[in-house]
């Protein structure tokens, strides 16, 4: 063992201590410290013990026992618990050494921190953390971005223990300036909303549409995972179906109804809100959650909102081949809305993202894993300058197979009373976004009707402006923002 | 003319100039100052001459114009102008007397500014003010939040210069503490974005799947303005398709269909998703700006993205019928999910809402307008605990007689390549609302299985947690939020 660690850890919750013993496993010496010190003890005699970790009992003696450049990681709770530790490491640490936020810290923070911890003399990186605690054991997906200055030093380590595919490609790289690195992980936590909310339709219409039980559906998903859906949440969701409870029946359905969250699918709709870049499926998929979360009122209304109730009439069999182009189909969009929304974000906040090497680092150990993503990677490897997804063409080829099949899901979900929101809402972007013309041209005169906006013209260059008196009763004045 | 003013107001773009010329028009002396002083002398000169009116060259003599309690009301452009002329007026005022911010300002300002102002021995009032330049000659919908000590000074002028409806009742009432009146406002367009978004579907829907040209619709639209939806924005819609260009031809169809916003509509959105109430139609609304704005992308992705094209084969005078069905039933759906948002907020905020209340201050005067609002006030006066207008008697009813024309107008939306998203994001919510159970169950297994959320059960009591190794092969421990 050596006398210096190589990086230390604060921090030893579950996510803490799984993520320094895949470092520890892959040779490096990890010093560890806690708020709560007790828990460090209990680590180093418990699941540390005999392994290569040097167990601080404060705060100078941690940092003290690792190596130049101090390689500081923190995994605590985000917010004010890592501005506090910031403020505290700052006086201990010297020139050049690195503080790591590898929470689930907000990318406003994260930039401003980077500003912050630079002013000091000091490097800083925020690093996307995915897979959950047996991601964080078995290797994680990392998304590092904040002083590039800072790369280089943990640039090994970082893609040692991280997630491997296709013989040994590290899952994570450096993704770029301050805040891209959790604002990419943020993106990855709305995928993650996504393409869960897309599962749990499907399961929704296999359950009420085609009454299939949860074994029955285990069997449905498994043949999924054979095929272009491939991923870990279908993967899971195959062994959740087939999961029963003491009594035999499957357990799933004794589960409570009511989605939580911990707000990070909420920021990247707020995020996409802010940005002007229409992330819908992303979008429905949190309200959904909201919604669910509403169980007492639904458990009213359902009483009385009677209505319409499911009843098909169709090939069982055809639709269910349908659901799973229904299911890529609108996945391709979730991740087409995605990369617009990391695209815009690239320019507003002047990062070069390398969006191929986004998807290589969502290919492996992170929730959202999946072949799905090796074609992501393809399309921006043939064009790294692929304005969207859907132009490219495997996407666009895959989404055109995929289209009546999707339509007639969505439509018989409609016409059966059963809620499809992301589905349906993925569906209608891409009629809107293959719409050489949008009704928009009405909803600008009515802008220019009622608030004198003014509009453009087709026959006109962009950039022109018309007002029109629409009744004959208004001025000609076209509006301003009040202009004192 | 009186030696002292009843009112000052600062701001004289269209809409302020408007406003004093209205209130002038109801028998108060009314002060006006601008920035730029040219617009003052112009003004008193101009659309002003021979009326009530103080034109004052400097602040100081604005504010020596006015009459005790003074009424200072900014229509100034939102954000730091407000904070500027609030700073100037602070020494100049005495104590007691009034600022009212008439422009749009975001409701977290307009909490902080209360708080400001009174801290300074002032009373504050943030107000909604809607319905355009008309309606602010003629009549605005006025949504006053604030200090309620300033409510019985402003309330007869407020009152005064509104909209009446139903033999003169005003659309202005007190809405509530510090930045209620803002954010009733902000609902209030919020629901302008979702209204505007479902005529332009339907817009889209009787062009591209039926091919009827504007003038044919305009028939259409003007025999809806005599039924349910009888609105101001149905009204101008009927204007607006039968206008000519100077070729004869419908100018509607010469504007270039990329939508413009001021973002208010964004802020309602976004609130929502902070306050997590599914607000999915003006989420989608808000969302299908952005998708227009990106015209050029939508031309090039028209040309590869070819699919389905439009293929009608029902009944045109059925479709029409449903769609307008269609369209009620989704306005519902959009204010009871506005509305929801509103009960959260005065849940957040303490605030006292007077829904009834805010209905009537939207029945007339503001863009919203409509027979519709009437009905709203109706199902809160007879039930002001109602928990969600769906399950108010008068609108389930309605909803559940539109309910299979809403469906055939989606399905068949979806089935022929026309993007509904905001019908068929309404029915979405409708399906989910009335649903016992959601298929969030297995959200919450997927949210325990890969990070050990723990989920609660149908047979025990809420706010029991469970957790399940699911594969065998995790530990038993429970996720925590990270925990130093």
């Amino acid at each position: 063992m050596k006398e210096k660690a190589d990086i230390g850890l604060i921090g030893l919750a579950v996510m803490g201590e799984n993520l320094v013993l895949n470092m520890e496993d892959k040779g490096y010496t990890v010093s560890v410290f806690n708020r709560t010190v007790d828990k460090v003890d209990a680590f180093v005699k418990g699941r540390g013990k005999g392994k290569k970790f040097i167990g601080a009992s404060t705060l100078e003696e941690f940092v003290d026992s690792i190596e130049r450049p101090r390689k500081v990681m923190l995994l605590v709770k985000a917010g004010k618990p890592v501005d506090d530790f910031i403020e505290k490491l700052i006086p201990l640490l010297e020139p050049g050494d690195i503080i790591i936020d590898g929470g689930n810290s907000h990318f406003p923070d994260t930039m401003r921190r980077t500003e912050y911890v630079e002013s000091k003399g000091l490097l800083y990186i925020g690093s996307g953390v995915s897979g959950g605690e047996e991601g964080a054991l078995k290797g994680p997906s990392l998304m590092p971005g904040g002083s590039p200055e800072a790369w280089p030093h943990v640039k090994e380590i970082f893609q040692a223990v991280a997630a491997k595919v296709d013989n040994g490609v590290p899952c994570c790289d450096w993704v770029g300036e301050n805040g891209a690195g959790h604002f990419v992980k943020m993106v990855h936590n709305g995928i993650e909303y996504g393409d869960m909310q897309i599962i749990n339709e499907a399961y929704h219409l296999m359950k009420d549409l085609l009454g299939m039980d949860a074994f029955e559906q285990h069997e449905v998903f498994k043949k999924w995972n054979q095929g272009v859906l491939d991923s870990y949440l279908i993967e899971i969701t195959t062994d959740i179906l087939a999961y029963k409870d003491e009594d035999g029946s499957p357990l799933v359905e004794k589960i409570l109804d009511t989605a939580g969250q911990k707000g990070t699918g909420k920021w990247t709709a707020v995020t996409a809100l802010e940005l002007g870049i229409p992330l819908t499926l992303i979008g429905e998929s949190v309200f959904s959650r909201c919604l669910s979360a509403q169980k007492d009122l639904r458990v009213k209304a359902s009483k009385l909102l009677t209505g319409k109730s499911p009843d098909f009439k169709g090939d069982k069999e055809q639709f269910i081949n349908d659901l799973e182009q229904a299911i890529y189909a609108s996945k391709i969009i979730s991740y087409a809305q995605g990369y617009d929304l990391m695209m815009e974000a690239a320019k507003e906040y002047k990062w070069n993202l390398n969006y191929g090497g986004i998807a290589l680092m969502w290919r492996g150990g992170c929730i959202i894993r999946s072949r799905f993503l090796g074609d992501i990677k393809n399309a921006f490897d043939n064009n790294p300058k692929l304005e969207n997804l859907l132009l490219d063409p495997f996407f666009k080829d895959a989404v055109q197979v995929a289209e009546e099949s999707w339509r007639r899901v969505c439509a018989t979900a409609l016409l059966n009373g059963i809620p499809v929101p992301a589905l349906s809402s993925a569906l209608g972007y891409y009629d809107g976004f293959r719409s050489e013309r949008l009704p928009a041209n009405l909803l600008q005169a009515q802008r220019d009707y009622f608030g004198a906006h003014q509009y453009e013209r087709l026959d006109s260059p962009r950039g022109k402006f018309f007002h029109t008196d629409w009744t004959g009763r208004g001025g000609s004045t076209a509006s301003t923002t009040y202009d004192v």
